[in-house]
């Protein structure tokens, strides 16, 4: 197969312009290596709530699920509206422009997706998309790139070497959970979600844990609060039989959440592979990759058991440089190196591609959000920043 | 009043030696500050187990709702039992001597109560107290002492000055929530506990953490996540309802809890008083003391709307150390300045604590976990630590 379908979701913010960069970096790689990726965007998030009311409409999905893969760049924030623009600027002559303040005005033309209902929000999107396409893993790697180790708050000495794999359970856990919402009970309001997994569930990651352990350090730390929670003491049980029974060469430990949550500040290099549940995989996958120092620049891929997976940066949307060419689009070329590795098949293409972003930074470029004081090296946009992998491609 | 009844709860492992050096510190408070302190040991943890087969006895809780306040060491880990040492030495000249490994052995001597069934764990003696006695507020402070700056793992310029408070919820949220448990469905286990919170738990603590943070630095950042979370959104209009109306000069803010792992680990100072559920506060106090890089010097008081509070140390019970002399007594004689503050309204005594913990440190003693290689301080143990606080008091 040298054909591949595949669904482009540029998303909000800053969303639009990394995905630019790296259609350019993709288009390099197709022309160097002969395959052909047939790149088809879809609306999800704030933009496909503007233009089609619904965060992940019906169509994206089903063109999702029609290809092989699906790249996303980021979704949520605020979006500056400059429809409205005109209309302050007719407002400023007038005498009122001393009396209310400029500020104000501009905040007329910021709108707030998070101040929807639920279900108008970007965030249900992404949860829908992942639902919808039954991607339960998530998988989350926090590795320290050597150039970058300064950029890391923590001492060079404890992040120096640091390669962790935080594995994330995503379509289940308090996430998905019913019965929930909020109720008024004897004239309270009552807020709930339920903490649930089932032994499937917990049995499927713990599988994709397994594999992903053995292929790296052979070493799987799960991580829980089985000394509170009922759903924790099954997921231990669970994780604990999968491992010991079709894993027997991967070391498996268990560690509390909270424990987890200081190891990995303490030394991080004790950690090889982790799995844990979503919203404790949401805290930690965070906590990890900002050890590291430089979110920018860390993919994931989100999989499920069979068909496309979705593969996609780590950082936000970051709606306050959007459109200002400043953001990194190192992050999506990476994840479209895992795409071509996980879902493509195409481990030499996804070598190529991580290799071309270890030497841009070699040659010293660096976005704005890699970059340090007195580093020596030179700050570049993120077009620049694009072509510059696309060369070496 | 002049006359105080302190019940003192050594639980397990490096328990029993710190509580033993607090014990002489408050004798030389006294003896300095004309005041009593009845002080009354009772049981919970491990040690209540073996000993009352109940991990928190009725009898400790009346005993601790008699006192004006409690101070408690740890619980937890593991115990070695001393008393099965005749019988493994008297199989070691036997042959078998050779095919069983010596490890193994000494394993039996190893009481493990984390395999016992849940009602018999340490830990929920810990969830009964609190709920027992209504300790619903949690204040964590995460401060850093300018004398440990570098047992940090982050770089000094990022944790020095540091001083954050967590208000963590202590009775509420997916700890108690009902219903719970684990069931069969289908022929398939399922875990389950329900993350719920009503909007008395969560004004309550809200007024908490507004008064904390109005006599602290005035600014408040409540973590939730209302992105995913039902439970959350009450929490979110709970308490911005809370510190609008009650509290108008703290600054409120709020923050996912993903993001303030990440946050805290990215730029600490930015924080003052951070308010948050059951669940996330224990994820994220322990992260943020971690951050501060000295455990073994943080206290924390955990208290009701009336009624004694708990006033404890954040470092666990460290069973690898225990009675060996090496262990930290300085967060469990904090904790007990802390009691003075908040329960006994003795700031003057409180304040004499704290000073006689900084000058320690100023006169160079250390105990191992707060020990740097080529600090040029002088190593010291849990005896000689606790007499030199008491010498200064
Ligand atoms: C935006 C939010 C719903 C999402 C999550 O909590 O899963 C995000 O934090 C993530 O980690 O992808
Ligand atoms: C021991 C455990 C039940 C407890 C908790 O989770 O509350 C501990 O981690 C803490 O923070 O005091």
């Amino acid at each position: 197969k040298d054909t591949y379908q595949i669904t482009l979701l540029p998303g909000d913010g800053i969303g639009p312009e990394i995905m630019s960069s790296c259609k350019d970096v993709l288009g390099a790689l197709q022309k160097r290596c002969g395959f052909t990726l047939e790149m088809k965007e879809a609306l999800i998030g704030g933009v496909a709530i503007d233009e089609a009311g619904d965060p992940f409409p019906d169509e994206s999905l089903e063109q999702c699920l029609k290809s092989d893969s699906v790249l996303l760049s980021c979704i949520g924030g605020y979006k500056v509206n400059y429809n409205t623009l005109p209309y302050i600027a007719a407002l400023l002559p007038l005498p009122i422009y001393s009396l209310i303040n400029i500020h104000t005005l501009i905040c007329y033309m910021i709108v707030q997706w998070d101040s929807n209902p639920r279900e108008l929000r970007p965030e249900t999107g992404l949860l829908k998309m992942r639902k919808s396409m039954g991607l339960f893993a998530n998988l989350r790697p926090a590795k320290v790139l050597s150039q970058l180790i300064d950029a890391s708050t923590l001492k060079r000495e404890v992040v120096e070497g640091v390669d962790v794999m935080v594995v994330r359970e995503l379509t289940g856990d308090v996430y998905f959970g019913t019965p929930k919402g909020i109720d008024v009970v004897d004239g309270k309001r009552v807020g709930y979600n339920n903490m649930i997994y089932d032994e499937t569930e917990i049995e499927r990651i713990a599988r994709v844990a397994g594999d992903v352990a053995s292929k790296r350090g052979g070493k799987l730390c799960s991580v829980d609060k089985a000394n509170v929670l009922d759903v924790s003491q099954l997921w231990r049980d669970v994780v604990t039989d999968v491992i010991t029974k079709d894993f027997p060469d991967v070391e498996l430990s268990h560690m509390y959440v909270d424990n987890a949550a200081m190891q990995l500040i303490r030394w991080p290099k004790q950690f090889d592979t982790m799995v844990t549940g979503n919203i404790f995989g949401d805290i930690l996958s965070d906590e990890a990759s900002m050890l590291v120092g430089s979110l920018g620049m860390l993919p994931s891929a989100s999989i499920g058991e069979s068909g496309p997976g979705v593969f996609e940066p780590c950082h936000g949307s970051a709606p306050d440089i959007a459109g200002q060419d400043k953001a990194n689009p190192l992050a999506l070329i990476l994840s479209a190196a895992m795409m071509l590795r996980y879902d493509l098949d195409r481990a030499e293409e996804a070598d190529i591609l991580e290799k071309a972003v270890e030497a841009v930074l070699d040659q010293g470029l660096r976005t704005a959000d890699i970059k340090q004081e007195g580093d020596g090296c030179k700050l570049v946009g993120c077009i620049e920043m694009g072509k510059a992998v696309a060369d070496i491609v």
